[in-house]
């Protein structure tokens, strides 16, 4: 059995560690010999590094693991290369939640005017990283959870030749939140599941080949607010809970508006309380605190889908993938978050048909919009920009008219070499 | 030359004589030897009805004219049907107008909860008119310009069987407006014009087959405001003025809510007066206070239309029609608005090819809106018409929520029988 | 583990035993508990069904073997169906090879004039066996190897509520064949596997996630004549070999001029001396001698698909289902032959995405010819019937316009109630 | 009004009369004030130029003529150019007939091997050509005559700027064909008429808006033999005569190999003749014999196009132009011919809609084998070559296997700088 090489990009992320958990248990079927992290923040990359280096010591794997800074270093003869960048760091995340606020428009890290911005910061490094991994590995596959995953995802797969897939959290969630509630294996379940990455509708649930959906709706309903389960009873589908920001943007932008921190304010404290335990030489394991974090499940969904590569699986994961005609309603070239058949040769997606009058419409727009900012960040069309947050249904004309791009790229500027130059 | 029949449902209408004085301009090319003035009014048709028997009189064509509140005995026979009724008259509109409002969202009579409200009432009743048209004519034509256009122009494509066209006055002014701007005549104007009845965009303007477009723009923009101009540079086309809505939904909601009387009671104040002036038995043309009630070159637009079909001209009109691959990104059974072929056999639509992604979504999500709407309306389908405000961008899962639609149909309860039985 | 009922329509085939074999030996994981016969040839039907019985004995499974020639009692309360009719028996069959060479066109079981007629047969036999499915069992798969496969299916989806999946051994014959040549098992094989039934093309092998496509291709070649050779090289696929009727027409026809007997000829002799082979009370299993009546690995085909049913195994087998847009290229409501996951819930494409410009107008050709001859057979339409051979490459206007579809209709008139009558 | 300059590349052509009557008769509306005749054939050029010359001295006009051999020269701020040339001359042409049939397929100069030969050929002159109206004209209209004109207009339309039109005089034969069965003028006609050139079905005939559809069925059918008869009714719609040779390709082969000359050799007596009659001085019109030639109509198709363009008449004519979602069924970026309004902005079809089952799968497969020629002339692929070949319905893998391919080749060498280089 060929054994692999596994480089973390963003390896001192804080998440690492849940990763790393994953890899060791999985070693047996999965088995990584080296185990390389590479960061641009040499501080964070120590202290997280340290704690991965005292969990493979007290594991039993044979992993080989290197800290570095030098990505070509790091990618050179790569298998799987991980990547779970965040461009900018927390505080560029925090300028997009607050930025939009202040255009009257709701502010979030992946949708709506942030998760743009983050976008044009993001795409133009992911493509750099993906021009390595074309020259310095021999064809490694590339697990993308840069956020936005399928924005980033799309812009992988249409502008490099590196084989991509795009990963989120949201759906391995769904899958552990059926099974727990049908005291059922995730592996007896089966979703259909349409849409993009945080804009997606569980259409049907089926448990070992039955379909149980009015049962998870009825413990979904349980749940949820009188005007949330409305919405359900109407679409009779489970949202992706992302899908919150488009169905109570009024609420929604109240509530940010009235709320004294930001997410991701709360997140650079917890970064913060996590790095100083990571710090704890006695700790050798994931400490717990680190689900507060958020990225439930992280692990599981990585390491599952790098396993079914590897060992030509072919089982059902639900990724990030050129549509090609799975969803009728969407473009061929657009990246959409499918049920896929996980195998040798990669991501194949199950046709999943049209989609619903009362969910294609938003479905659509919101790809336009994607396709319109991926192409907006790599030819540093200003235009597209425009168009783009003209088009999505949290943004619109209102904020493009008052300057709220222009805001966006000047407190950017030193991420966007697109539309600034070098 | 075979004389022909023509009936005008709402013949009690104020718009009328602007219809009879095109009737009778046109009398040499287009012969109506019957006029058939319809109306449920009958006090209205007879104010509406002595006033264009004058018209008639005053000038020197043979035609009979007929009032009558019997719509049957009215269709006999006929050649040509106009429709431009309003179901639950000016007051129900008002109503369209005002519910809204309550919820937080806009009130219009054509678009939006109102418009949807407009047509869950219209609809059975243009149904009705239709199946007697099949029963009552020799295959009649039925130029429908009763509101809202595009949605009714669908019902009853899909609905019935009668020939139907829909009209909207929009189209003809972006012509007259075109034409005195650069100095011609509307005839050597064509337009590459896409998109529904009141959700439409010029994406050229060619004169005499010139591409004048930008000559157009920069026109059209001297009388925009800051906020609009940047929309019309960004897409680079000229929107409906119905846009507005969408594009500037909070500023148009904060207007109507700050604003003492809706369009429609501003309308029932100059109808009272225009029925006052109509009754002046000295009066024998349509009066120049008729241009205030909206609806100009109304009369052109529909008999250009009737003309065309009569005479077999096949000149281009932008009507309302099935797409049938006409605009490639929306459904083949739903009725856009668009440039068509105007011949003996009806208004083929020339091939628009693709929309753009900045404009793309919003069609769609709108058209998606309106085949709900539809199907709601025809099969009383509370689910559908729920599903309908819910992607309706002006309207949305709030007011759904909330309880618009409910008090939509307690509201309009006597002129929904599909919902309420008769 | 829920026991299993199973009823083989047609159950006197000669093939049952190759059936019945599998069904032994997968006892333990498809646990049948009562399997039922039915054929309407009581004498076939009691010798293979003696045979049967002795091999059920001589194995140590609990099955209960039931005979019939009553098909409602077979079905009642069936889990499972599987059909392998053939209208008309192998009498009618040596008419479908003969009919057409009379007017100088292939004469073929499945493709062709022949398999049109088989097909006008066919489907309204199995369109009552659908309708007594649905009133006798609980929702029972119906699993269908009556031919011409893809066409039966397609008139089953579009025209009963049957759960039906299309079956034929051409695909697992390749998976057995591209093992055998690397060595390999067929689980480590994935196929990129496009078409029609019978009129399928392979574009990729995979072994265990490498593409093998070259080699395999090397392979097939060294086996064929240097002609056909020419076109694999051409397409780069490896074609079905039912392709060769369309790619060598006029060998093919001159081939079945000059030959002496018929494959149905042939077949019937082999069928007469099984039927005696099997009468031997010895006999306890399957005999050699069923091998030369092809038909290779059927049983494993129909096992397997059962078993991922039963045990909702989401595998990969490529079957005959509803198109559903798993090839843009092809109609939404056409049956097409491609990769499937086979879960409890059934079978679900793989999205397969475009074909090749040089197989693409073939396969759509051949789809139209099978939906006109669905429709055809169904509404005993004969308009639709002369335009499905109008269309067939094979067949076309000259066989059309000098009376083959009369002599069609003529010699299988007690086959064809919907064209003369009950 | 603005005077023309009108270049006729292939100006040497005996057709050239015809065209010329045309422009001298419509010089009133279409005033061409330069009429440059253009041709590699020098000697011709000055047979066909004199004729010309008297014709225009004969004549009223003030058109000035000139002849010339310098294409360069000629184009220079031409405002319509219209070719006509036919690469390799009438005896290029008899070798496209020739050769199929010696691999037992049709030879026919646009269909088939031979216009698959003739493509080759005329492509890449025509994509030279059309290099020089982009560099020395004003964006001048390309009216394309030039065989095979579906063809070779998708090429120019793929892989230059120019503004071209492909033209064809089936269509307009058409017109005339009905009008004068009902005794009424062209323009009371509108066909319903979707296809390829040379591949094409009218499929509803309106005079005057009343569909005549039946009557003239009926007439059509007086003409035809049984057979043909046959499929008339069996499509109900009426055919372009070139798909005689796809229903009826055994009879025409037939046909063929039993004909002592074929239509080429009898051209090109039929040309020697006319030349010898052009010569003649006191000649000033054109001469009878030229109806002989084929080609009737020609010069209304062409003036009236051209008119149509420079008034901006926005008229219907069929034409072959992008079909960009005109017929559903055919890919966007292929050529069609079908109703188009042609404006001074160009041709713009009108939406065709689906095509009927029993004719989509030739006129799929035929646009796929001409988008296969149109890449391989262009690209000099031999691969895509024979693949264009192996699904022409009326070549097919046999020719392709035996070796036709290398014979086209080989025979046109000296024209196929794309396989063999300069």
């Amino acid at each position: 059995m060929k054994q692999l090489i596994l480089t973390v990009i963003g390896g001192g992320s804080t998440y690492t560690p849940e990763l790393v958990e994953g890899i060791i248990k999985g070693f047996e079927v999965f088995p990584v010999k080296e185990l390389r992290l590479v960061d641009i923040d040499e501080e964070k990359l120590n202290i997280v590094g340290s704690l991965v280096r005292r969990m493979v010591e007290s594991s039993n794997v044979p992993i080989k693991l290197s800290l570095t800074t030098d990505r070509k270093k790091a990618l050179e003869g790569a298998d799987f290369v991980v990547s779970q960048i965040r461009v900018g760091g927390i505080r560029a995340r925090i300028k997009d939640e607050r930025i939009p606020l202040e255009f009257g428009v709701i502010g979030q890290e992946t949708t709506g005017a942030g998760g743009f911005a983050n976008a044009l910061r993001t795409i133009p490094v992911m493509l750099d990283i993906a021009k390595d991994i074309e020259e310095l590995t021999n064809n490694a596959w590339l697990i993308n959870f840069t956020n936005p995953s399928g924005i980033v995802t799309e812009a992988l797969l249409r502008f490099s030749k590196v084989k991509t897939i795009g990963l989120c959290n949201v759906p391995i969630n769904f899958f552990y939140r059926f099974a727990n509630i049908l005291g059922v294996d995730i592996s007896d379940i089966y979703l259909d599941y349409v849409g993009l990455n945080h804009l997606s509708w569980v259409r049907r649930v089926y448990c070992r080949g039955n379909d149980v959906t009015n049962k998870i709706l009825e413990n979904v309903k349980d749940g949820l607010s009188q005007k949330e389960r409305g919405i359900v009873e109407l679409i009779n589908m489970i949202p992706n809970s992302y899908l919150h920001y488009y169905y109570f943007k009024d609420e929604v932008l109240e509530a940010q508006k009235s709320s004294e921190r930001t997410r991701g304010e709360i997140v650079l404290e917890v970064e913060e309380k996590l790095l100083e335990k990571y710090k704890d030489e006695s700790l050798k394991e994931k400490p717990p605190e680190l689900s507060q974090r958020g990225g439930a499940h992280y692990s599981d969904a990585a390491v599952e889908l790098m396993k079914s590569i590897y060992l030509d699986r072919r089982d059902i994961q639900i990724v990030n993938v050129m549509n090609n005609g799975s969803i009728t309603d969407l473009p061929d070239n657009g990246v959409v978050e499918v049920p896929c058949v996980i195998s040798g040769n990669g991501a194949m997606p199950i046709s999943m048909g049209r989609l619903e009058p009362f969910i294609k419409g938003l479905a659509q727009t919101v790809k336009y919009y994607e396709q319109l900012t991926v192409e907006s960040a790599v030819e540093g069309d200003i235009k597209k920009a425009k168009q783009a947050l003209l088009i999505h249904p949290l943004v619109g004309a209102k904020a493009v008219a008052e300057g709220l791009l222009e805001k966006i790229l000047e407190e950017n500027k030193t991420f966007l070499p697109q539309f600034f130059g070098r």
